[in-house]
């Protein structure tokens, strides 16, 4: 099935547009859960038995599991999260980005080696620096184009031909790359005005939004400037402010409630 | 040490601005070595005992690493070369580029796992995606500017200000985000005339120059355009032109001939 059909299916399945995203840190693991690479499994497997229900997609980024040598352990999330949980597409949050072969190599990590069913890249490389993944017609292909942090204006905001960067790689994203119809786009929640312009421009095409949860992105407007004429078209993710809700033994609860919450808020908006 | 005194001294030490590209693709290793995960290090291994002595830099590529699982080998192979070549640098070439928390993690995975002594990183994201990896002040951090590629031009011609954005991006790196002097930028050899620019832009900041080898750009002007008064300032990296330089019993030599080939050559014009 194309990514974007699992998509609609998980949206329309759990009416939720919220995405979990995996980004297990050690230090911040539940008391009692022993700081250690081993306990990563365990505690994602937690979170996803606790939301699976009330989720669009989950978003592992891979970072949290390569910077402790972890990588066993993103397999065994992907693994679980297919095999029990078959209808809830998985996000590879890696943002590469590399030219010819070696973007090959990468399109084999991210949807051979993990299975992902959809990967974030990075556009500054150009077109065949993205190549090799959309060549992978059944997977998503999700490319940065206006992120949530302080510092994304630095280059995204440059003006172009009197637009913002921004605005170009949107509009070259839909126009000329998305000849298989699966690229979707990096939209931070805490630049709805931006968002607005980008829905614009790029008809249905779905977002992928960081930022709702801990960098504190306003729901209302983010729902109302991004979400397409079905009441759809957006993933919102939401990391830290899941998984570690609570430090204590409720903390399972303490997630799924936080999802819960999201996603209600969300969805008296779309 | 800091790294581009590292640089330096390599630079000098061996003669030579050549820096080999780790690629190791397993469908093209020498005849004779088993098609699997474990040879990995095993060629890495004689690829750097035939060039320690005429390389600046080796740069493995870690697409070529995490595709076929192989993040030991990865280790393995910085490893031996810190044990063995000690003044010699190796540059992690993995574009990563994140926020906050997460380039964190990312500058944990580059420095402290694999111990790099420097990594390339994509500016696209803006200061604050930089920030973690620049404080590591002994390390070297490779912002991509204008690459080698075809599709290189897609974003980072787009002119900002009456001037392409690759220009911009290699003033903002100079004059605003290289604070501990630890900054280089990644500028492809396939295009001289913007590295002649590059260079006017950034003073002696050294350049990492994709594309010399395999994609065939022209060695004495892109030393010409790129090198700095002292005749240094350049790391040209080869990989698929050494690491398979011969298919056959012949490998090691031709691959330290094609080093020592690439080095005399640049070394005609600096």
């Amino acid at each position: 099935m194309r990514f974007n059909d699992k998509l609609r299916l998980a949206w329309k399945k759990n009416n939720s547009l919220v995405c979990v995203g995996l980004d297990p840190d050690l230090s911040r693991l539940p008391a009692g859960m022993a700081q250690q690479r081993e306990s990563i499994f365990e505690f994602n497997k937690t979170i996803i038995d606790a939301t699976h229900d009330v989720v669009c997609a989950y978003k592992p980024q891979i970072a949290y599991f390569s910077a402790y040598s972890a990588e066993e352990q993103l397999e065994q999330t992907i693994q679980y999260i297919k095999t029990h949980y078959p209808d809830i597409p998985v996000i590879l949050d890696s943002k590469r980005g590399d030219i010819g072969s070696t973007a090959q190599k990468y399109a084999v990590e991210a949807f051979e080696r993990y299975q992902a069913d959809a990967v974030t890249i990075n556009p500054y490389m150009g077109f065949d620096s993205a190549e090799p993944f959309l060549n992978y017609q059944d997977r998503g292909v999700i490319l940065l184009c206006r992120t949530s942090n302080r510092g994304a204006g630095d280059i995204q905001d440059l003006i172009v031909d009197g637009v913002p960067l921004y605005e170009r790689v949107a509009d070259l994203v839909a126009n000329q790359w998305n000849k298989h119809n699966n690229c979707l786009l990096v939209v931070g929640a805490t630049w709805p005005e931006q968002m607005a312009k980008i829905r614009n421009i790029v008809g249905d095409m779905p977002f992928l939004v960081p930022g709702a949860g801990a960098q504190g992105g306003d729901v209302e407007q983010l729902v109302k400037a991004g979400k397409t004429a079905d009441g759809t078209g957006l993933i919102v993710n939401s990391s830290r402010g899941v998984l570690y809700a609570s430090n204590g033994p409720d903390f399972v609860e303490a997630a799924r409630n936080e999802v819960i919450k999201l996603r209600d808020l969300i969805n008296q908006f779309r």
